[in-house]
């Protein structure tokens, strides 16, 4: 804990279907006490898919706390024991229909830092081999495929904003493209 | 909506210091129900600040969500009734010290489509002036400087995770300096 922060509280609020909303009290280095909010995410994982031919393995889904569809790398919240590793590969296969034969680590990052500690590995994805999609019953998936430049303007554009997606298109651009 | 989704109830389960949380009942395609997590965000502006020799100008606070110090692009929640851009400029200013003379939309990034609405607008901000430091009482930053190219390092090798910032310095890098 940073000098003069001191967590004097952790109270569970509410219990969720994919995270867990707390209220800390909070000792802050002026000696007074304030209320912060934290939202408990179990983590997830995500990749980017890369075909033969450079171009992107996206889905596009409805995305009910935005109320519309979004365009994303393939991604999901990791299951109990589950390594991250293993989370993105099968998300990948599970989303895509694609199994990936070559597989490393881009980059790793925290969704929102304010208030919740989720946090996502996102993975490069390479010799795609198709296999079969196998969606949760909640989930309803369309696979589209851009090219990086392509993605990169949708992006300054405003047609893709999801921050994990805009991490690793600008990512993988800067380290593979330049 | 999309085809097939119907979200037949939104349930306020809880109201934070910076967020509110709800339980949605959704219609999904398949024909039955769930209940999807959703947090309700007021929306927040952050800067890419360019000193006069190209460095960013950083701050570095100390975040309960994750117990420990981050490094992020100066950031805030807006306002009511105030507008992304005053909100970034002002946020820059109240961090920082450093007014900006120059000042221009660079990108959008949603940070946690998932379960969450919230948005972040970032801009470049250039032509920077001291100014005075002006923080909320619960807030403590360090203001540092780094190149470009330090931080792009730091985000690869995991020292920066923070996705606003991370979107923000590769979409600049990608735009600005290639």
């Amino acid at each position: 804990m940073a000098k003069g922060y001191e967590r004097l509280n952790r109270d569970l609020v509410a219990k969720g279907a994919i995270i867990d909303y707390y209220q800390d009290t909070m000792q802050i280095p002026n000696g007074t006490t304030a209320k912060w909010d934290f939202i408990m995410h179990k983590g997830a994982a995500a990749c980017v898919a890369v075909k033969k031919n450079g171009n992107l393995v996206m889905v596009r889904q409805y995305r009910n706390a935005l109320e519309r569809e979004t365009i994303e790398i393939p991604a999901g919240g990791i299951n109990p024991g589950e390594d991250m590793k293993t989370a993105a590969l099968r998300e990948l296969e599970e989303e895509t229909g694609y199994k990936a034969g070559k597989f490393e680590f881009l980059l790793s990052i925290r969704t929102t830092v304010a208030f919740c500690n989720e946090n996502i590995d996102i993975y490069v994805a390479k010799n795609l081999k198709p296999s079969k999609q196998n969606l949760d019953e909640d989930e309803f998936i369309n696979v589209e495929a851009y090219s990086v430049d392509e993605l990169c303007e949708l992006i300054y554009a405003g047609k893709i904003e999801d921050s994990k997606t805009v991490s690793a298109i600008m990512s993988y651009k800067n380290k593979y493209c330049i």
